[in-house]
Parts: C-alpha cells; structure tokens; sequence
C-alpha cells in the first residue's frame, strides 16, 4: 500500500486549500512564513486572541482591507501600504499606534515567494512605525475565488491626554496645510496597472506618518483637525471637512504641490490629481498664526514631506459644507466631492 | 448638452465599484446601508478611527476573515458568523467582547438586498452578544476578483481581573467539556453547498458564547483553558491543547455528543466530525473537582447546548502532546491534527 505522507510546506511553491484549514498545514504557514518575521511575545502563544496592557482605556481602534492592484508597484507593495494605512488611520485621530492586527484571504495557488516578500515587508514597515502585529488569521480561498492576496489590518492605539482632533472643532481663519506633494500613491499604482511609463518613474508615498504627527501635536496644541486623503483624495477629504464641521474651505490653486510626472500622468488619463490617494500625507486644520510652526515641523520631517509640504488654504465661515479653489487668475471653482470610479483598487 | 448626474444609491441594485472609491457613492452606500443597521455614536462620527473608553488597559485583541460559501446556509449567513466568530475568540481568552470593527470586500455586481441581509443579521448578532460595531471599512472589486462578499471582523474587549486562561494552565486530573453537540456548522455549510438534503435539516451552531461562558468563568474560578473548536474542529483543539500544554489528552468516544444526522452526513462525505468545525461551542478545561458545576452552568444556557454539554475526557501526565481517544469497546486511537484539506471556505 502507498501510504500517502502529509508533504511538509518546504514541497510546496504555493499556497494551497490546506493552508488555511486549520490544521498542520495552516500551522505550518503561520510558523514557516509568519512567525519569523513578526514574533513577538504575544503573536508567538497563537492564541485566538491576543492579550495587551495598556496604560490607558482611551484608546483609537481602526480597520481597512488592502486590495490594491497590482500587489507590488514602485515604491511598495500591498504589505507595507497595509501597516502604514492603519498606522497612520490612527495617528490622524492623535493616537500613538501601537498594535496591528493582519487578516490574510489568499488564493490557491499564490507563490510563496510572493507571499513572503509582503509579510517582509508588513514586518518592516512595523517595525519603522513602532508597532507590532500581534494577532492574526489566513484564509485561502480556491483558484480565481478572489485576486491574489487581500490583507486586512486593524489597529489600536493609544490617546495621548489633552488631545481633540475633530472636524467639529474648525474655526474660521484655520489654515489647511499638507504634508506633501499630491497623488503620488494613485498614480504609482495606476500608472503601473496600465504600463505606462514616463521619463521620471512615479513612487507610491506610501510611509507612517505617527512620527511626524506626533511632533506636531506635542509642538502645537492649537491643531484643530487632522486626515489623511486617502481615496478620493484631497477633494474628499476637505469636502468632509467642510461637511461635518458646517463651515467653507479656500484653496489656493498655486500652492498645491503636485509633482510634474504625476500632473503629467493625471492629464493624459484625463484625471483631476486632487481626487487621487494618497497613503503618507496628511491634511491639517491649525489655527491661523501656528501655520509656520506647524509647516516647519513638517518640513523638518524630510523623508516624509520632499520638502513639499505647504499651506494650501484656510477655513471660513461663507459658503458652509463647500470647497472652493482660487486659481493663479482670480478665478474660483467648487471642489466636489468625487462620485468615485475613476481609480479602483487603489488601495 | 446632456449632463450625466450623480446616480443615488437607490438607482442601484448592485454595488457598483463606485461604491468602494471614497466618494460620493462610498458615503451614501455607509449612510444607506450601513448605518441604519450598525449605527452609534462612535460610528456615526465617520471618523477614520473610533475612539474608545475602557474601564482597563488590559485587553483582548482578535481578527477574522470569513469566506463561508455559500453566504446564506441553514441556521446563518456570513454576517452573524463574522460577528459572533471575533465575540467567542474574544470571550474564550476570557475578556468581555466590547466593540468590533467590520471590513468588507465586496464583489462589483452583488445585490444590494443581499448586503443588506447581512449586514442586518451582523446588526442583530452584535445586540445579542452585547456588542457595539464602531468603525469599519468598504473595498469594492471587479467582477470575479472575488467571491461575492468577505468580511473581516477584528475585536476588543476588557479583560476580567484574576482570570489566566492558557494552555499552559493545563494539569493533570482536569477534565475536558464540550459544551455541546459538534461537526454542526460546517457539515451544514457543506450539505448546503453540496446541495445535499437529509431527512432533519442540518442547522449551523453559530451563537455567540460570551454570555456563558461570562457565568462559567464567574462561578468557577478553576477554569484553566477554553477553546473554541473552529477550522479544524475538536481534532485541532485538542491537539493545540495537548501539545502546548505538554500534557496528554484521553477523550472517551461514547461521551462525544455528535447528532445522528450530522453523523450520518459526515459518513456519506467520509469526514471525521471530530475534525469537522463548530461555531458556537467551547471546549473547557476544568480542574476535575469542578467539571459538574461546569457542565450544570453549560446546561443552564439551554439555547446554546440544546442539552448536549458533556464531560468528555480529561488531562493526564501521560503521552505529552498527544490525544487518544478511547473507544466504547476498549480499543484507543490517536487523535491526530488534521492535515486540513477536506472543508475549505467553512468560516
């Protein structure tokens, strides 16, 4: 009788059914692929839960499925957009991210090569933005049942005392600054979908902002609101903003910071580049005289901003719920809310 | 000129992809569909994080994706199983669930009356088990990029003082307990997605558990480890017990609650129900003194037993890290963990 063996995961080059069913192959996964790049004390009991002392039950609890297309484009892949897109989720509310958790959907047949180098880089990115990924699942699902890979993290952290971020809280004469240049993710990634190339290749700006954030909150207590533009890009988020807060945003056209290549990419797919994601820049609302403070900080955060990061506008009390843009010319159009199809899978 | 306008939701019977791009649609499928279900003042704020005030900063931190097929199966669908699956790997780790996240990826074309079946019984699930769904996240992908709908809930609740559950706690003498009859939801999944009938309809066992097992941990402080014998079923458990405890397991056949039917249909696929996975059962591990004031507090919570809960073998010294199973004719057998092939897209 041929007794067939149970083939340990070294045979395979894929992920197969198995994989996610709970037993030893699932084991071996999670020990073979998971462990060794992010163990830690509390990853490594494989309970069904993990268990966390903070010193605070004020905490930031977030969640967010990755499903970008293609996985891997210049400047990252979906591993280290999924950390930094948690991360910075929570350091936008004025918490200090702390723990992360990881939900894999895989599908049969992806390579574990592949799948490797995006766990290597979810563990890298953890471990620039100081969190940890302490709890976890992986399913797999059959051939052409889902695309590739889907990675849901979700995320805690802490709220720092004395700190009230919220989009209620805007005051006429606030300054609206950002971090950096603009649509730099949604481009690298379409761009790359579409295999376009241009003489300078785009990047993704995909990057933990809980540093930078920090910096600015310990600095300047006057911060009103802060978000990342994530989908729907600058325009969304000022339109919300604006919506939930009741009053008007102006934009100054001549201080928005896009860079040639991606203005050059947004022309040629006939896309407006403040509708595009974002994923490492951050919107602020400050009061009007903490402005510079606020934009030297950012400056000061190099790697973070390219030295782009800039004051684009400020709140007012006219036209309340709308956005507004100046343009070099003295002219002056609404900024609306993106319906949303031009740019799938983004993020 | 014919403009084209803005569709609203109610235009629509599927979810366009739209509907994931962060814009217009994204807001009015949140406002449309899910807050009427989910609705509180933490989600209501739409913010990109909730926040949070605990009693304690000693908690439990849980994440799970679920990609049943098929989504609707007798007894449940994908919405209460995504709920009550991150409540009961919470409350087994011994922590009061408190609040989820919900992160859907949705297939571009799903009918909007299915979502929204799901994401109601998502909404009656959390009232049952007592939990608040307070931020969540929409990604919507092409047609076949995946399979209908997934959807990842991740979990936070407070840990009680003085309660130290681990596999690590396991001694000789504890008895082991199954809260009630196994194999039921995943072979229901399967005869559903076989399209297999039996004389009695084969109904999933999907329940939230922390309110039992709240009593249980209140009136027996004894109480050493608890499971829940998901993916993989009691096989998986038990072996994940034994050999992370370093103890051996004896379990005696003749006191495995298994029904007739769901035995019957486990015979025809030629599945073992032991490896089969539960969604609304707890395995116990009891100093052996208090195991009948367990299994007295088990029976008391009628709906989630339907008087089945036994005491079903116990902890010895012997064979570390293996399970055996003692048959009613005086034969053993090793229990092994499964390889994991035979039940994918369960959970």
């Amino acid at each position: 009788m041929d007794l067939q063996c149970p083939a340990p995961l070294s045979r395979h080059e894929t992920v197969q059914m198995a994989h996610g069913a709970g037993g030893v192959m699932s084991r071996e996964l999670t020990r073979n692929v998971f462990l060794p790049f992010f163990g830690n004390s509390m990853l490594d009991m494989l309970d069904d839960q993990a268990r966390i002392s903070l010193e605070s039950g004020n905490i930031a609890f977030t969640t967010d499925t990755f499903v970008v297309s293609p996985l891997f484009f210049p400047g990252g892949n979906i591993g280290d957009l999924a950390v930094n897109g948690t991360v910075n989720d929570l350091a936008v509310g004025g918490a200090l991210p702390l723990y992360l958790s990881a939900g894999f959907v895989i599908e049969e047949g992806f390579r574990l090569s592949g799948l490797t180098k995006i766990v290597a880089a979810m563990a890298d990115a953890a471990a620039e933005a100081g969190v940890s990924i302490v709890t976890g699942d992986t399913k797999v699902v059959g051939k052409g049942q889902c695309d590739g890979i889907f990675i849901n993290t979700s995320g805690i952290g802490v709220i720092r005392d004395g700190v009230d971020l919220s989009c209620n809280n805007l005051r006429e004469g606030d300054a609206i600054l950002v971090s950096g240049s603009l649509g730099d993710h949604g481009m690298a990634v379409m761009t790359a979908r579409e295999g376009l190339s241009f003489q300078s290749e785009i990047a993704s700006d995909t990057m933990a902002l809980n540093r930078m954030i920090s910096s600015i909150l310990h600095e300047v207590p006057e911060v009103h609101a802060m978000r990342d533009p994530t989908r729907g890009g600058l325009a969304s988020t000022l339109n919300e903003l604006a919506e939930a807060s009741g009053k008007g945003i102006v934009i100054e056209e001549d201080c928005l910071p896009v860079k040639p290549e991606v203005q050059g990419a947004c022309e040629l797919l006939g896309i407006d580049p403040l509708t595009v994601a974002n994923e490492g820049k951050v919107v602020v609302a400050v009061r009007g005289d903490r402005a510079e403070k606020v934009l030297r900080i950012m400056q000061s955060h190099e790697d973070a901003t390219s030295g782009r990061a800039s004051i684009i506008g400020a709140v007012v009390n006219e036209h309340p719920g709308m956005v507004i843009v100046r343009t070099g010319l003295g002219g002056r159009r609404i900024l609306e809310m993106p319906l949303g199809e031009q740019l799938p899978r983004i993020c």
